[in-house]
C-alpha cells in the first residue's frame, strides 16, 4: 500500500474516531458495561472462529521460525479464550471511572461554586506486539473509561487481534454504541504508526505495551502525549532493623526469581552493612541453587566466591533475567541515593521493621511505585485491585504507577453562579 | 554568545537545577513557606533597587518604541511592588499541596495497602513575556509546590525580572534550602529558548505565559510536556427558560466588555431563537453604546442594522477587543454542537433556569471549565480561590482549566505488605 493510501486510510480512522467519540463521552456505564459484557459473550460463543484465525497466526509464525517463547504468547486456546472473555465481563463490575467528582469547594469571596467531574480522555492509541489478548484487555480498559481506542497489534498476531476486535465492535454495536469506538489497524506496514505517532489533534494519548525496543521507538518519535515506561530497574533494600531474615530472603527471591522477565522484577538489591552477615550467606546459597547469576561489589564477593564482579553498568542494568546486582549499603540515605541515581523510578522497595527508616524511604525515594516489606513483582495493576492494567508509567505528568480504566480519565471544571457578574 | 556557550551556560543551568531538586522534594511545608515570606520582606525592603532596574528597562523599551499598553505591563512602582510581595505572602498562606493523600485503599485479596501521595513534579521551565511581576508569581507557585523552577523572561523585562528573582533566590536561602530552586536565564538570545523545549530528561514541563504568538511557538517546538492554551474562543449560551433577561444581559455585557482581552471574555453569544425577542432588543442597544461591534447572523441582523454579517471565520475568532458573534439555535443540542465544533475547550457558559438543560450542557460541553449563570471572565484561579494562578490549561492531560500549586504536583504510589511474596 502507498503511503499515499496509507495516509487516506489514516484519516478516514481518526474521522471515524472524531465521530464515535462524543456518544462515548456522553453515554451511561450501563451501556459501557453492556458493551463488555457483550463482547465477552461473543468472544465466548465463536472462541472456534478466533481459535481458527489464530491458527492462521501460528502457522505463519512458524513458518518464520519465531522463537518458543514468542509462540506461546500468540498461542490462543479454549481456556485463553475464556480468560479473555471473563477479563471483560471483570472490567464490567469495576466502579464507573467516569463522572467522579473529585473535588468541590466554594469561594467565599464570590459565591462561586466549583466542582471537579472526571471525563474520558478522548481518543487513545494503543500500540503493541504479538499477544492477541492485548487487543480485549486495552480495548475493554478504553471502553470502561469512555475513549475511543485506535488498536495498532504486531503483524504476528494480526489475524488473532482482528477477530476479537471485531466482536468487540460487534459487542459496541449491541450496546446501542457506535463500534468504531474500537477501531484495529489491520494495515500491518510500520508507515501506520509513524502516522499514529505523529496525530496530535487527532489522538490524545498513545500507550505503548511491549518491550524496551518498542516503547523506546513510541517515546522518541511521538507529537503526542505518551504513557508508559522504559525500564524497570527496581531494587530491594535491606534494612539492618529486621526481626527475621528468613521473610526478607523469601521476598528477595519472590522478587528476582518468580518471573525474571517482568517490569517489577528485582533488578538491584541492596544490603545495609550490619545485617549482610546474617542475610547474604543463606540467600546467595539459595539464589545460587535457583541458578541466579549474582554480581557483587567487592564486600559481597566476600561472602561467596561464586559472586562476580559488579562493574558501573550492572548499577544500571534491567537484567530481566536470572542475574541480581548487590552492593552493600551504609544505611537508608546511601540506599536512597543509590537508588535515585541509577533506578528508573518504576518500582523499589524497602524490607525494615523500622517504623522511621521506613518512613524516610517511602518519603524520599523518586519512583511511582515504593513499596514496604512485599515483593516488587506486585508492580500489577491487578495486584493494586484496579482490573486489568494498560501498563505502567514512570513519567512525572498525569499518571504513574499501573493505568487501568480510572487512569484513563481526566477531568473537567464545572462553576455554577447565580448571575455572577466579574467586578 | 555563541550556541555551544549558551549550550554549556544551559547545561550547567540544568545540572544546578538537578541538584536542587531532592531538596525540594523533601523539605517540610514550614521551609517553603518561610521562603515565600523571607522574598516577599525582601522585595518590600528593597523596593527602590527594583524601581531603579525597571527603570533601565522602561528608558529601554521608550528607546525601542514598545506601545503604551506594553509600557504599561512592564511598569513597576512602589504599589505594584507591594503587590507583588503581597502574592507571595499569599501563596505562602494556601494549603500544601505537597504529601496529600489522594486515594487509600486496601485490596482484599493479597491483603497489600495503598496510598496514592501528592509529590512534586520536579523541574519546571516557565516562559514569559515582558510583565515582571510573573517572575515571582510563577517561582512562588513552583516553590510552593515543592518544584525547581527555571525561569525564562522577556527581554524587555529582562532587569526587573532579574532583581526580583535575585530576591526571591535569596528568600529561599534564608530559609535553608538551595537557591537554585529558582533560576533565571538572563541571556536573551532566543537560542537558550530553543535548549529549554527540547531539554526532555532535564525538564519535566513547560508553562508558557504570555501571547498566542509564544503560545503557538513553545507548543510546536517543545519535546517537554507543556501545560498552557492557544485559544479562548468562549461561548454563553442563552437559554429559553429564563426568568429575567436583564441579569442575563449583565452577564454576557460583563463576559464581554469588563476587559475585552482576557482569555476568558466572551467571543461568540449563542441565543435561544425564542428568547431572542425578549433579550436581543436591549441587549444589541446595549452593546453598541458600550462600542461593541456585533456579527450576526440571518436573524439577529433583523434586530438591528447596526449588526454586521458574521461568516463561518468569525465562529472560530478569538477577537480579543470589542467585536461579538451572536448566532440564534434552535435548542440547547444545537448550541453544544457549535461549542465543542468551533470553541476551543477553553470556557463556556450556560444562562438558563431549567435544571435539566443546564445538567445537558455542564456534561456535554467539553471544556476544561463548563459555567452556569455566570460571566466567563470568572475563568481565572484567582476567582477559583486558588490563590494566584500560572495559566489556564486546555490539554486533555494532568492538568485542565486553571494551573496553580495544586496542579502543579504528580503523585507515587505507596504499597504497604506484610513480607508478601506473590504467588
Amino acid at each position: 500500500m502507498s503511503n499515499e493510501k496509507m495516509q487516506q486510510d489514516f484519516d478516514t480512522i481518526c474521522a471515524r474516531a472524531q465521530q464515535a467519540k462524543s456518544a462515548l463521552a456522553i453515554c451511561t456505564a450501563e451501556m459501557r458495561n453492556n458493551a463488555l459484557t457483550n463482547a465477552a459473550n461473543l468472544i465466548r460463543a465463536n472462541s472456534q472462529a478466533i481459535e481458527t484465525a489464530n491458527a492462521t497466526d501460528m502457522q505463519n509464525a512458524k513458518a518464520d521460525a519465531l522463537s518458543e517463547a514468542m509462540l506461546d504468547r500468540l498461542m490462543l486456546n479454549q481456556a485463553r479464550i475464556n480468560a479473555i472473555a471473563d477479563a471483560l465481563d471483570n472490567i464490567a463490575t469495576i466502579a464507573d471511572p467516569v463522572g467522579r467528582v473529585i473535588e468541590k469547594w466554594d469561594n467565599p469571596n464570590n459565591g462561586l461554586k466549583f466542582e471537579r467531574v472526571t471525563i474520558p480522555i478522548g481518543i487513545i492509541g494503543i500500540i503493541y506486539e504479538s499477544r492477541p489478548n492485548v487487543t480485549a484487555d486495552a480495548a475493554a480498559l478504553c471502553l470502561k473509561s469512555g475513549n475511543v481506542v485506535i488498536l495498532r497489534g504486531g503483524k504476528e498476531s494480526i489475524h488473532s487481534s482482528k477477530i476479537i476486535s471485531d466482536y468487540v465492535r460487534q459487542g459496541i454495536k449491541q450496546a446501542g454504541l457506535p463500534e468504531d469506538a474500537v477501531q484495529f489497524i489491520s494495515e500491518p506496514n510500520r508507515y501506520m504508526v509513524e502516522l499514529l505517532l505523529k496525530a496530535a489533534g487527532n489522538i490524545d494519548l498513545i500507550i505503548p505495551r511491549g518491550g524496551k525496543g518498542l516503547t523506546g521507538r513510541v517515546m522518541q518519535d511521538a507529537r503526542v502525549p505518551v504513557l508508559a515506561h522504559l525500564d524497570g530497574n527496581c531494587h530491594i533494600y535491606v534494612d539492618d532493623n529486621l526481626k527475621d531474615c528468613n521473610i526478607a530472603e523469601a521476598m528477595i527471591i519472590n522478587a528476582k526469581m518468580r518471573r525474571t522477565g517482568v517490569c517489577g522484577a528485582l533488578e538491584t538489591l541492596l544490603v545495609h552493612g550490619n545485617i549482610a552477615p546474617q542475610l547474604l550467606p543463606s540467600l546467595l546459597q539459595k539464589l545460587n541453587t535457583a541458578t541466579c547469576v549474582i554480581r557483587g561489589d567487592d564486600k559481597v564477593q566476600q561472602y561467596s566466591d561464586k559472586v562476580e564482579a559488579a562493574t558501573e553498568d550492572d548499577w544500571r542494568e534491567e537484567y530481566l533475567q536470572n542475574i541480581l546486582a548487590i552492593k552493600i549499603v551504609g544505611n537508608v540515605d546511601e540506599a536512597i541515593e543509590h537508588i535515585n541515581h541509577y533506578g528508573s523510578h518504576h518500582t523499589d522497595a524497602i524490607i525494615s521493621d523500622d517504623a522511621d527508616t521506613t518512613q524516610k524511604f517511602m518519603q524520599h525515594v523518586d519512583s511511582a511505585i515504593v513499596m514496604h516489606n512485599c515483593s516488587t513483582q506486585y508492580a500489577d495493576g491487578g495486584e493494586f485491585g484496579m482490573g486489568a492494567e494498560i501498563g505502567i508509567a514512570t513519567g512525572r505528568l498525569h499518571a504513574r504507577g499501573p493505568v487501568a480504566a480510572r487512569e484513563l480519565v481526566t477531568y473537567k471544571n464545572l462553576v455554577y453562579g447565580d448571575g455572577h457578574c466579574r467586578p
